[in-house]
């Protein structure tokens, strides 16, 4: 099957600068980041002001390679990759809920940031709940961790 | 800003044979699909059982080119497409969240398909409502929408 080519549409700017500082999830941090959107795409950021909430897809930059199994952050066990949101994998993408708190121009400051500075962004979705939220899940050995 | 190239880790096949029959979104759909993962990756699939839902991402490979800004299918104003879920975008990368139904060997069925046949995948990943649910959101124009 063919390769895909993705093309950043801008960068992400947070407090983060060494790998080992980031929180484990965007749910957990309250850091305050920058969104910078590069110009040529700006238009395309009209109407977002009216979400509280965006998803960010973008890319794990510094993670090298991957394992098929993994300890993961929140466990001292071993679980395939896809059963774990852990950066090293296949197609290093990450996807964080982050809190909208303005729109200047090409510029979003969010909350929630859990990614390094300088991470490329990929994409802007707003997060709907309607599409988003699921509930009665059963969440495996997130359910029954240790750590 | 270098560009990323992405590997398709295996295929999503569904009911969907041309892009007017998906449903809008995969919370609003009950087609049952399978998530067909190469078999090299298989080991990564190891205890992803455990969840009910599993959120996958994927390419819109028939969504052509992009406009900044779009009518979606909930909507008939024009919204910035960062701004909707609309496939036509810079970096077309689809995420759906499906019930995991079961698992065999390299073989995920699911309920909840929303892409089309031979969807190419690039990540799996579990659905876990600490890290994915966000409440009391704003959510801007679909909130006030026409249609």
């Amino acid at each position: 099957m063919n390769d895909f080519v993705m093309h950043p549409i801008g960068v992400i700017h947070s407090p983060y600068i060494v790998k080992e500082q980031p929180p484990i999830q965007a749910s957990r941090s309250q850091a305050v980041g920058e969104v910078e959107v590069f110009p040529e795409y700006a238009p395309g950021l009209q109407d977002l002001d009216g979400f509280s909430h965006i998803i960010l897809l973008y890319v794990w930059h510094e993670a090298q390679g991957f394992d098929l199994l993994v300890k993961p952050f929140l466990d001292d066990q071993k679980h395939g990759i896809f059963a774990t949101r852990y950066p090293g994998r296949p197609n290093q993408i990450g996807i964080s809920i982050v809190r909208l708190l303005a729109v200047r121009d090409n510029l979003l400051e969010i909350e929630g940031a859990d990614m390094l500075d300088n991470t490329p962004l990929l994409d802007i979705k707003p997060y709907v709940p309607d599409f988003d939220i699921r509930t009665g899940t059963r969440n495996g050995w997130y359910e029954t961790r240790k750590v």
